[in-house]
């Protein structure tokens, strides 16, 4: 651990989408983190893993969730951890996203978990630092550890992933949970289904895979996850923004609409919850949700990915 | 401290008011505090007692100086601290209260310390949370850190509280300080005194237990310490606010009005202060002031509550 | 480690200016900073220096990196570090700047770190409380941690600071960082320059041992560092802000400029930057440019400050 190395010495390993890991990466995430999920079950919380390394957690864009989850699964693994919320910072002051990142880099930070509006701006920031860079969410894009988390959280209480019919449901046009989602499930073998109306799904969605439905009670039949999007009405713009009665109506999902799924599918949700609008509290709430799980699974994920960037796969406890 | 067992394993022990306490949980929190003031007065001001825990400092209002205690309380048990201030989060996307809780929850804390604007809410939160909770401060319901803390300055500085005669001053109607400084002080036997304009006391104030005043002159008569209240002027509307000349005039406190309690009655202020206003600055700075003690036994204080809720009250030093 | 003393038992080390600094206690700054800077570069950044003890950055002005660089510098010595930003805080309900320090004072930490918008506001600060006080920027006063990192950076790039040229370029009138920076640069036996236009110098600037030029061409001249200022037009009134454009023209410093100074010249820059403003992006990324060494100069600087006030400098690895 006293070894003194310049930064540069090896490249850095990043986790900046579902697409650039292999399906050998995805399983040692996956069994490191299964790993990792009793650490917060303890009395003693905590690992000396990362103890000495530093993580900076540079939020473009606010997420009391995820940073939180960052926080807590750094300061589990005994890393230094500092946030940096940008949106009020010296960005205000004119300086560019490259030079928030360089400046950064300077002081020696290990990992860097980075969330940002644009898509791409993430694995931008990685080819200029000198560590390695977690993608926390960018843009429309990819969030790959969510999609990490809501595997884990299926895994366990299906045993498996593949050959699972898992529906996709909602805002998927602004939702990157949505895209990363869509990647690793169909690595995993699963059966991704999308389920929108045509106005919330990008040109060209088939091709990553999927079977696409605009009617949601043929969408969830045979189901056995009902992975539900959370509208994303500050993304839209003016006119195109759907009444929330109607959408519920249309593409919400409640007690009745859940029973087309098959009787032990779990019903998802990445939060936060626009209840009444995308889900009702009845499923949210029901002995389907797997909702709370999710967020416990998000920091045994955080963790995992973390200890990985920093070559610890093997060694984890 | 390595011992695995599942969060809900034994009921946890809450701190939700000074009114669900017992005359002997006074005692223990009392003497455990006393027992924490010297570890802020070395240089090695870190015990290991709570290494390994996650404390969550959950603000749905904002409190620089009480969250700041209770980090520096938690930082100093050893314990990971973790800031969450709701006022500017994903409470903005429309989560509801519930759901913020439930998702920390899920990040599996061991102590939340919770403020809120509304009257209960912390307690409603408390039943919902697998891990134990400390009120921060609920509306204008309860505040039993702040209660504590005034206690424990009272007796350090006077050797018991007991038979002692507490002028509480000011506007009572909008603070939970009072109240649950009302509870404790009559729970430990001093005799107390609510000293406000009528407009500023709630309906029926008499059945806690005080002899009211309305007059500032003869209500610190005899009085053994005088508690100033901050006016709460941002939670008053438009016509009831009074002005502040007048206020100050008829109920602030001075040297010439401290001299009607005993010459060496303690003068006491939870902070901010409103110089000027509820105080001038000639008592607030003065030789009977112990405002700047209390705030240094709120350190303690928080750090007995905490140690207390783990189950260590014993085992401290 | 653990022997209790009352926090008044002796005088505190504080770091308000250059002015306050002895020649000895620059040399052992610099010397300590040093050996600080290979403590960010190994696996394990983390030392025990600073155990045990409480660091709080009382911030009544935002600054994102220079938190940050203070945040990391305690975090990396193992103290316990804790960011107040008082622009968002209690100052708002009306407390004064003295009573916002009573009553962190009696939180009893080890180290405040403050910047402020009123020049001399910190140095008042550290009468008034009983720990160390470290100026991270005071008004257009003083900023001298500022300083020491450039210096630091100086003299690794160069192998010393003494009969040097130094030209210190642009808004010189609203810049805390060049007023430190010409202290120490003339207290190490550097030739300092001052290249400004008449508006943007405050009067009597030569009295500081400085040579004025008006002209930016001239200015660079033989220097063999230039040191850029970031134009600080939030602190301008309406009629005397620059042209951006016309600003550039005259006083910016592209690659054209940059040859008149010496081959070697070193780029210097307290970020952030305006880049096209006062810099331009050739120069800024160019090979002349040390911006990043000093934002990782700047960790290094912090530790030793802080190190040193505490009293560690002869036993600091």
């Amino acid at each position: 651990m006293t070894a003194i190395s310049p930064p540069s010495a090896a490249p850095h390993r990043h986790l900046l989408g579902i697409a650039g890991l292999s399906l050998p990466d995805i399983h040692a995430l996956m069994s490191l983190a299964e790993r990792e999920i009793a650490v917060s079950l303890g009395r003693d919380k905590k690992k000396a893993a990362l103890k000495g390394r530093t993580q900076i957690n540079l939020f473009f864009e606010a997420s009391t969730r995820t940073q939180a989850s960052f926080e807590l699964a750094g300061k589990r693994l005994g890393a230094d951890v500092m946030n940096m919320s940008v949106a009020n910072s010296s960005v205000k002051k004119g300086e560019t996203l490259i030079d928030t990142a360089m400046t950064l880099n300077a002081m020696r930070p290990d990992i860097l978990v980075v969330r940002h509006h644009a898509a791409g701006a993430v694995a931008l920031l990685a080819q200029k630092v000198g560590c390695s860079v977690v993608n926390a969410g960018d843009g429309a894009h990819e969030h790959p550890t969510q999609a990490l988390l809501d595997a884990l959280t299926i895994h366990r209480r299906k045993g498996r992933v593949a050959r699972l019919t898992v529906a996709i449901c909602g805002d998927v046009l602004h939702s990157r949970v949505a895209r990363s989602n869509i990647l690793l499930l169909n690595a995993l073998g699963a059966d991704v289904r999308v389920v929108a109306p045509s106005t919330l799904l990008p040109n060209g969605i088939e091709q990553m895979g999927v079977r696409v439905f605009h009617d949601m009670d043929r969408g969830l039949e045979g189901a056995d996850v009902v992975m539900m999007l959370r509208l994303q009405r500050e993304r839209m713009e003016g006119s195109f923004v759907p009444s929330v009665r109607e959408y519920f109506r249309l593409f919400g999902l409640d007690a009745q609409r859940l029973s087309r799924a098959e009787p032990d599918a779990l019903v998802m949700h990445p939060g936060p919850m626009n209840r009444g609008v995308e889900i009702a509290s009845e499923v949210a709430d029901g002995p389907q949700s797997v909702i709370e799980e999710q967020v416990e699974m998000g920091v045994a994920v955080r963790m995992a990915v973390m200890e990985w960037m920093m070559g610890n796969e093997e060694t984890a406890s």
